[in-house]
């Protein structure tokens, strides 16, 4: 699993602003950034007429559309997917994922605060708030950065989760769910099935493997 | 992998129309529809200044969005997708996948066909066609439907590849790349992969695995 940073913030605090700023910074220093938007009021992206609009109200409850520069995909959920969902199957070759929104879900989160919006920051204790940014004089117990510092932010974010990374990382998913796993069972997974693969012809020292299993009734 | 399915036709044959006919017709039946369109001219799902578009421009790669009732992704490629690659990451629930074009992948065809728009039907020899929508009196060496009559190509469709169907799929990728597997493998690497997850705590018999491996250099 990649690293994941969540921008949180009132509503009207600027998020996607410095967001504009901040993944500039991340990109010119050589990394991969995927972002995810948290809508609470839903979004509109397929407008009324186009043709994957038509495929939906058909019926297709998933929706995709490939171009030669570009690839995009709407499903219709009845339970939200969990970021660590989200970042395993569509953020694959991403270096980090940055979040706009998700103040509830656990990743480390960097609130943008203006007080002009809102009195008080929105994040307290157990929100895993690792920093602050706005130029209000505000008490925090994490390092503020002003708007004008998106570079700082960056190189805060990239010394904290880029520099040391695990090299090694694996998502096993169980119909969606995350299996828990520690060090020493991912290692005997992770061994296992590279010693399967291996032994096969086409396999070539990936960096990346992924494996989907559908199983049947008598599995 | 669930079975794929491509309407291909000329331009204005009126391919997504008879899609907007086929889908609930599958739905009815109790089916899981994914639908993918290929458009070889790009398309424009994200409108100009909404916050994904702000995102993207800022320099992510891959921008998702979520809602609690739908979720939707866009990621820039320099080379496009692959229908196979499409059909694992991204329709893991549903039962059938229907692509609006794709001609020239090998998966089987439907061609919708009417001689006011091009003079003879464009799949030839070696197509994989398997069926021809039309009205017009055309020589065929595969079942003919009227456009009329969608419910008689689902039953096609529903009797050909979805009554059948092997219990359990495998899709095992290599950076992105689909492993080639004859049924020996695969069942050797399912069945070790099962050994070593059942045995460990919040294994309960699923439906579906995923796994996301990302190796290190030292791997």
């Amino acid at each position: 699993m990649l690293p994941i940073i969540s921008i949180v913030g009132a509503s009207n605090s600027g998020k996607t602003t410095f967001l504009e700023k901040l993944i500039p910074e991340l990109v010119a220093k050589g990394y991969k950034v995927g972002a995810v938007k948290h809508d609470a009021h839903g979004f509109e992206i397929d407008r009324e007429g186009k043709d994957t609009w038509r495929l939906r109200r058909a019926g297709a409850g998933v929706v995709a559309i490939t171009s030669p520069d570009q690839v995009a995909w709407i499903r219709r959920t009845y339970a939200e997917m969990s970021l660590q969902e989200i970042a395993a199957r569509f953020f694959w070759t991403e270096d980090i994922l940055i979040t706009e929104g998700f103040k509830r879900a656990h990743f480390p989160k960097i609130e943008v605060f203006r007080s002009a919006v809102e009195p008080k920051p929105i994040c307290g204790q157990g929100d895993n708030l690792i920093a602050l940014v706005s130029d209000d004089t505000v008490e925090a117990q994490v390092p503020r950065f002003s708007f004008a510092d998106p570079r700082g932010v960056a190189e805060f974010v990239e010394n904290r989760y880029l520099k040391d990374r695990k090299k090694r990382k694996m998502l096993i998913q169980l119909d969606g769910k995350p299996m828990p796993m520690n060090e020493f069972v991912e290692e005997f997974v992770v061994g296992g099935i590279k010693g399967m693969l291996s032994a096969l012809r086409g396999y070539d020292k990936p960096r990346n493997i992924s494996i989907h299993i559908r199983l049947g009734e008598d599995d």
